[in-house]
């Protein structure tokens, strides 16, 4: 996916410590947590953990290991997510119909792939052999983004509404809650790092003040330095009309004062289709918020929380972003927009809905064979997102990198952030 | 239901064996095989267990244990079935959507429940309480047969095709296999006696020799000695006409020159509605078949087998057997047919789907309250079936005992019993 | 279908007297009003026209005409309504989807095939030739009634609920409207004979006194005199138990009572089935029925009208009708126990459901060939209902007749008949 | 939409010769053709007609005529097709069930509102009143092309094939068939004129050598002068990188070698969301196209004919399109580069399909009111095309238009144009 050198000894370093982290993830869990889908979009736990051990298996150990034998051959056909390329797989909609292979099934497979590993890792390598490993950590730390709200959607729709670990901390997010809503991720700067400059107040103010951009051509997409996915490739000049961009996302509180004002019963905020779905699924607030006695509650890794009016607003589609921001009388920006702009602000916290479909960018090429088919082929109906969030791994955003999903999605850590010419 | 009496200590021996039995039937399952639902008739294993537990803490604890508080509020939700009287609860499609409470939880509010009862079980109670809990042992029964089908389903729909015991015999079916079709439980008489006798040839003509039954008035429905459900009872008469009934059920072998004959392609022998069945549902042989390299193959309890020619077909659905029957030129027996003759053959091997739709009987009455809601609500649009299964609890079954499904229903063990005029 | 004679000029005259028939019905509609088809259930006008000519096309004219042409080849595929024998059709779901044949061309198809049949039935033809032509007939008359009650739908779901015929008076129906609900049909007794009796009193209180039917053998279905369908055939003997019915529908009025009293909101009186499908569909009163700002209406074929309370309640579905007996405290009668009463009340007006599910007599045989589909693969989920209705066309009713509907459906001119014992 | 000048008697004439535009149209057609709807995207004929006057009685008489009293106070519902601010309506799947209004009747709605229009017509308006008609007669050319393109799906669907015209010649192609594919219109240049050159050689060889685009900053959109919709305004720069573009669609004959070479089997050229398409809809080749004895055969407006080789591909969805683009090895432009180079070639027989989404160009504003859900409530999950049509009304075509579709939609004359780097 680029040019970039990294030595053997850190490669295995890399590989132990991706690999162990999604174990780490999943460690709070109870065994039957690993088995359920309670909605088409989200994976069970055991199948994330088997299918980023399959990809290895598939793309590494059968590629270049001579002699390598299958852990077992049924798997291809399990743990396959939507390669074409490498044979027929369980349908999406049925991973959470199979209670074998077991969880316990899963970690042999992993401990046996991560053996098979090593010793490969040991060995010499190409360099495009290298690069492939490095995707499939890439690809690794996706499916950790995914394992974390999959986690959350499975638990936070149970009736039972049990936590993920009761004391849970994002490392993102400061724990002096008062601050919460202020720190945001800046690139190589960490985000405690900028709280304890004590800058505080002018801080504030300039969280409030838009950040303003000139027209004229800026340069989009990946430099070809370290590790980027195919569709941010293709680094190409836009032409940007001026603008001027929030520097925080919309609260809570923000987002509450919208559904207080009949947000979601007036369809001039609304695209057409989004209309349909707000009134075919009756939405009427973020995913995982709850009416309860006391008021605005959400469902978070601890459980059920009152809601934080200073927080930035969570799991929204990309239909209630453009509906809060016809509402605000503002836009939302568009990807190129985002990206120029973006050593301006915090981001990191959130995924942030573009006014960009998902397309290739000029130059695109899908790769050969079954890595061609990572995301070229759906460039087509998304919408897409800029950042990163709370439960991206650290170290897997960078500005450049380019998120898509369905209009109608929100089982992510998506947000908004408002544009204005 | 009925009137019947038993004393305490057998009871209270009763509840022990049943509840126990539940558990056994659970022993050989993995965690995450109680999880899943791969099909919306069939529910989880720690759903069933959890539901009978739920029967006896809402019909018996809560109703006549003074103070008695309930093991988790939460759990009316997520273990009521249908019964509208006692408040909302998961829709039946998500039941695999909950991977809590899990089956760990479900075993601690067993032995909770449990305890509660047999403390409840040594006091006084009224007779119509007796009954009551009666009830709810034979309501564990029926779940216990459709833990064994659920269970079935669940692994022999998994891709890995785990078996449920290696060794796995039917209680009810003969160790000898070439004997095995002949024997069928016949009311107290067990089969294993039967075959001792050594008249095999004798009982092999017979087999072959329709039951002759006289054209007149007889007598159906449960004569109320014994426990029996509210749809068997209103003991009533008939008139039928003279018919022959076969001792014995359609084998796997003739089942399978239906379709060497073009069963599944000619309209003919189908209902209309099971036609667009079988071409919507792509259908073209029983549940668990599957053809490979070696000829046809069936899923058992102890995995993939080949298929037992001599066996009793199992698996069909009512527009199956209709269809074999009208291809065979002869046709089902009605509920009426079947019951006035049951004496006379063996019978409890297979579910026999009968010609009669599920109605109430003369002076049906559905009960007060919740029970009420046993038997009455389902009787349209469902087809009744007789006799029993290889998975049925032993001393569940009755002549009298109507059961019923949809007739595109198979995943019990049903079969198919011929009848002429 | 069974044994009669009849001269080769009264067949004539039939024939020409049932054919106008269908013409005239249509004659009111507007050119627009043939080619709608706004429910799965509902048939276009000019398709009933064209199918029941392809019927006499392509059973007798293809079959004993030599060298006979069809008017069309395409024909085949658009009229063929369910005949898996005669090839390949229009899906039903599509019969509304097809402008062409016009109404124009149907009515020439209908004049062409009338005239080949006139020549062919002034020839000499075989007894069975002869009852295969009654058949189509009364299978003409059966369209005859499904073209009033689908107008019927396709005018009352029009939101400018244009009127059939302003002064629209059914030919069952007294002009009197205060004595309307009294007049119901009796066999050969026409209504307006019995109102002319003057003996308004006396009947009255008949009306309110059920009739009280005792234990014993009755003899059911068809005795072989004059046309019936093959599912009346096979008169066999049932047992019923002592049980009184009431001699009068029941009314709008009542039903409304039942509608004040909460019945679509409560559960207990709804199979399990009928609730779902009233929650589904959001249910709440028979079709038709239009709660407008002057109280309850109703659209008839006049248009909209006020609601007589009086009149005997229609366009109810079974699931409907089981719930007000529910609520009523009784029950529908079986089929049954109708046919062996029916001497003894007017009938005529509604069809009346029954509890008894369709299914087959004794000794039931399909016939061969094309014919054998008329009536036998229906019968697995549907629910038989006896008498007649307003619409039925005169002559096409008697007391054996077995109709038969899903027990949703309810655009027929269904009503309720009540049983205790 | 823009600042123009036309004074009163041009406007009379305009409205004149549109508003009677599609009343020949629909000449051809028999009454029965005008109220189907085969397919949910498909409006009946009447449907059109009533819309397109329902618009000018909305939004002219209704809001300037003083006393203007509606024709029929129902049509506001029947024919409002999707404006949330002017009330509710019939859905858009219910309007082929719908007999009444007749075709009749919404001509005689025509003649009232033409006859009130021209009263208006003749007398003062405000300016933006002018323009308010001049988008009403835009927005009924509109639906002039969705009145042949829904046609041609109402006839083309019917078993029967009736051709609309048996000797129907679309305006814009020429009679000369040999000579057809090259002829495309060229902005002002009648194609007619181009054939008269007899350059003919010249141009054939043009044709097959694609059109170089320097990279550099292009101006994108509707420059104010003359109608255009909002969605064509706010003109702004865009970045391209070097292009080159075909000067003529892709042929039938083309396409044809990509079904022959497995374009629809090979899921390497589809996307994700176009596979699933093809798969489940059973897709092998364009809309309108039938394998016969002779070949392959195409539904036209005379009705079936043999494949054209010639002609370019047409009623291919958005899907199709980029398969046959990666199955060249080449792509789609997008719309940008498409305008950009459209003085350079011929275009105007297929709308064409572009690798670009539908999103608001900079500076987009919704106008206030109904007439503000035109165009912006459209922009998510749709592709822009760019030309026009052989069915889109002369003059209604220009450079910056921007057409647009769901990706699976191909019912109108769509085509494909490719571009390379």
């Amino acid at each position: 996916m680029s040019n970039f050198n990294i030595d053997r000894e850190d490669l295995i370093d890399l590989y132990k410590r991706i690999r162990r982290s999604s174990i780490e993830i999943c460690r709070p869990l109870q065994t039957e947590d690993y088995v359920v889908q309670p909605a088409d979009q989200v994976s069970p736990p055991k199948w994330h953990l088997g299918h980023t051990t399959w990809f290895f298996e598939t793309f590494i150990l059968k590629q270049f290991v001579k002699g390598y034998r299958e852990f077992d051959p049924n798997y291809n056909y399990v743990f396959n997510s939507y390669y074409e390329s490498v044979g027929t797989r369980v349908l999406r909609t049925d991973r959470g119909n199979l209670s074998r292979p077991t969880a316990g099934d899963v970690m042999r497979y992993r401990v046996n792939v991560d053996s098979d590993m090593f010793e490969f890792l040991n060995g010499e390598m190409e360099e495009h052999v290298k690069e492939l490993i490095i995707l499939g950590l890439n690809h690794e730390e996706q499916h950790q983004e995914l394992l974390m709200s999959d986690i959350k959607y499975i638990l936070g729709h149970n009736p039972l509404f049990p936590p993920y670990l009761k004391d849970y901390r994002s490392p993102r997010i400061a724990t002096d809650r008062n601050e919460k809503y202020l720190h945001y991720q800046n690139g190589n700067n960490e985000a405690y790092k900028y709280r304890s400059t004590g800058e505080f107040k002018t801080e504030n103010e300039f969280l409030n003040k838009n950040i303003k951009k000139q027209e004229g051509i800026y340069e989009i997409g990946a430099t070809g330095v370290g590790f980027h996915w195919d569709n941010e490739m293709g680094r190409h000049k836009v032409y940007l009309e001026e603008y001027s961009i929030a520097p925080r996302l919309v609260t809570n509180g923000e987002y509450l004062q919208f559904m207080a004002d009949g947000g979601y019963k007036d369809f001039r905020y609304w695209h057409a289709q989004g209309w349909e779905w707000v009134n075919k699924e009756n939405i009427s607030s973020p995913l995982y918020w709850h009416m309860m006695d006391n008021g605005w509650n959400t469902y978070t890794f601890r459980g059920i929380e009152k809601l934080d009016l200073n927080e930035a607003v969570a799991h929204v589609s990309y239909f209630e972003a453009y509906a809060y921001a016809q509402y605000a009388g503002k836009r939302l920006p568009t990807e190129f927009e985002w990206e120029a702009a973006s050593e301006q602000f915090h981001w990191g916290l959130r995924w942030e809905w573009t006014e960009s479909a998902y397309l290739p960018y000029p130059r695109f090429k899908k790769a050969a064979g079954a890595i061609g088919e990572y995301n070229g082929k759906f460039m087509v109906g998304q919408q897409v997102l800029r950042g990163g969030s709370e439960v991206t791994p650290p170290g897997h955003s960078r500005k450049t990198y380019r998120n898509f999903f369905q209009p109608e999605q929100r089982w992510q850590f998506t947000g908004i952030r408002l544009v204005e010419n």
